[in-house]
């Protein structure tokens, strides 16, 4: 039963919680390959793979180009400033010449949420969602509760909080459902001008206080402050922000356990978390960075095992 | 006799019908290859290929690229917009400099007709034109013809009608050339202002009804209405050309025999012709981008056998 | 013996004169192989190369990542402008994040003087300095004197004149830290104000007159004028700049000697030389672009020697 149970990648949201486990298990084989000195295996030495990222982006887009490239496959890049879209083509024509071009994944970003969901239906060719506009960023909230598993082990029953703008956040969602289906309780923190309102019917609880927050859970994801939403109305003035919910060591220290601090990056030091906070041992964010290939190495790795078994 | 009569590909103008026919024997093995699940050949495993846009392009440089790769060929990419030419430089230093790191072959696009001519007078590597401004496209051309003789078997005596604004179109002159080299007959169609009136001295004659055109003809080129075409005094109001020279469903359907619609891409849906147009079995628009593949494979092979031959 | 002082490239000043010759010996190599019909090496096959340029470069990065490929590298490239240090990320986090996905060596561009420095203290990773500001550019250095030295033989006892605006070059402080640890006797000239006053504690005359500096040369390496710097008020009357400091074939053939022209590129003809100086047999500019692939391979080939022996 070695096979995930979907042919894309659109959400965490579609995918089961053995889907997540067989992702995991592969991935701890992909690390123990980034960690030889020789980190590349042949096995998509035959798959072409197009990036298409429509929103601008270095880590993810990095992350993915070297899991690629580790994996042997064919990598073509493309991205929306230089693209035909800017000349008024839409965006299943623009992704149907490139399939013709016999690509055989997608890896996408783009602002429109459930942009992959749509091109999954349209198209012949296994889809990956890189960040759908706020929506999902699937492979975050697997490489989030890989790093968070890696340090506490199984996490089931564990407490997470995910602090910071929950509204206009893909990684929050995907974590979200990550988490919960991993069996772990999650909570969000922060202004309430950032939390959907809805937030409540995912099972997920509300918790304003980030020391109460901070003294109730095991792991803090930090959310990084978007600085184009920084001018928004419905954003707090940002001095506000760094007093409630910015994280410096002296609250870290002076809480009565130890918790761990993951971070989605890239961060605003001094914004989400002090440079010490960020840097201490409480901090896996470099851990997620370097899972982060691993994942997705994983992901790739099992979405073309599925183009295989139904070419053949 | 399996070798073309050229080193470079500057046009279709400069080439012979025996060149055309290796190219389409040629892409006829590669397209099997792009075909099996292991899509790639080390046929160019020693070559160095340069991609240098100095114009815009996704599909033509993803196509070429992919073919590049698909050859096993080293491929370093070059924009304009990150290049030295911004610095000063000229065009002749530039490629100098990029063939003194050894580079076997140029793709380039340039905006100034005849660039392509130029540097392959002044350099010492195979040159391959991917668009010189408004005089030719050859690879286009190329895969266009193969695309409709793919179709419809031999061209000789087949009816082609290029629809559009022929005067700014690098793709209708590769086209024409290379539809008249295999024995095609060629009508343009499109408002007067857009048609060169040389174009008769070409063997090619102007239909300027849209509905005459097409009741002539087998297949029907659409060409690309530019958007930067669109406020310039000499093209019509937008209005005015979709309702003459726009083919929509209606139009095809009351024809009184079936036709063939091709269109180098991106559409405009709506403008060139509507989107059941586009989609509908007559469409072979997603076979020319599959087949621009084949043709890119077959053209950098045969003139990187020419290298070779001249190396030994 | 055959080793690196250094585990980093960040400017010639660290490094020694064996160094060099051992830099050189291995290039030799390399120009062997490049100029060979195959030109790729499995040398660096286990090794991830990240070309980090935040500062725009055509020929520079070119070179690099052909030297990379050839050396069978897997090479993953970033730009500033499509970057999160945009996003107001510190370099420090950018670059640490990159490493965390598993690279190995970085080339790094960027407009800060000491950035390389600054890094190699921080990160685990072999460093190369692909220009720091007005600071150093040591492979532009290593490639300069090589070609020099291919020309002239031992180093030894020459005189080189390097004739621009030596206050904002990084090319002339490499040129001059690798000229005279190898034995060379270095003047500069140019308008006084664009020398900087403590040029001469370095070893270094400054012979403000261009005709008196060429007599008394073997070598000119003329710098390129940078165009944002014209029009600086340090900077002079361009028109007078040509007068003074430009070289033309009349002056050239006017000298009661044979000198060879250098020049880092991209030229600026007509102004720091005319275009029959640039492309007289006195010049070697490009083969300065070619040995500059060679070099380049050198480095990384010698750094990557480093890396593996500290990892068994």
């Amino acid at each position: 039963m070695s096979e995930l149970s979907v042919n894309h990648l659109l959400g965490i949201k579609y995918i089961t919680e053995e889907d997540i486990q067989l992702i995991f298990k592969t991935a701890d084989q992909f690390k123990e390959v980034i960690n030889r000195p020789i980190k590349k295996v042949p096995s998509l030495r035959d798959i072409t793979i197009a990036n298409l990222f429509f929103e601008n982006s270095t880590r993810t887009r990095l992350s993915f180009e070297l899991a690629e490239k580790r994996l042997s496959a064919d990598v073509v890049n493309f991205s929306a400033a230089s693209s035909s879209v800017n000349k008024g083509e839409t965006l299943v024509d623009t992704v149907n010449n490139i399939l013709s071009m016999k690509v055989d994944m997608l890896v996408m970003r783009h602002p429109q949420p459930g942009a992959g969901v749509f091109l999954s239906r349209k198209i012949n060719a296994a889809v990956i969602n890189a960040g759908d506009g706020t929506h999902e960023h699937p492979t975050q909230g697997l490489l989030d509760t890989y790093s968070a598993r890696e340090k506490h082990g199984d996490l089931a029953g564990k407490k997470v909080v995910i602090v910071g703008d929950i509204s206009h956040s893909r990684v929050a969602l995907s974590n979200i459902f990550a988490l919960q289906k991993l069996g772990a309780q999650v909570k969000v923190c922060g202004p309430l001008s950032l939390i959907p309102k809805h937030i409540e019917s995912l099972g997920v609880k509300v918790e304003p206080n980030l020391r109460k927050a901070l003294e109730w859970c095991d792991i803090a994801n930090m959310l990084r402050v978007q600085n184009e939403r920084m001018d928004m109305p419905y954003f707090p003035n940002i001095r506000e922000y760094v007093q409630q919910y910015g994280l410096d060591k002296s609250l870290l220290d002076s809480l009565s356990k130890e918790i761990t601090i993951m971070h989605p990056g890239p961060i605003n030091r001094g914004v989400e978390m002090s440079s010490d906070v960020a840097d201490s041992d409480h901090s896996i964010i470099l851990n997620q960075v370097e899972n982060g290939v691993a994942i997705r190495m994983a992901v790739l790795y099992l979405l073309a095992s599925k183009i295989k078994s139904y070419e053949n």
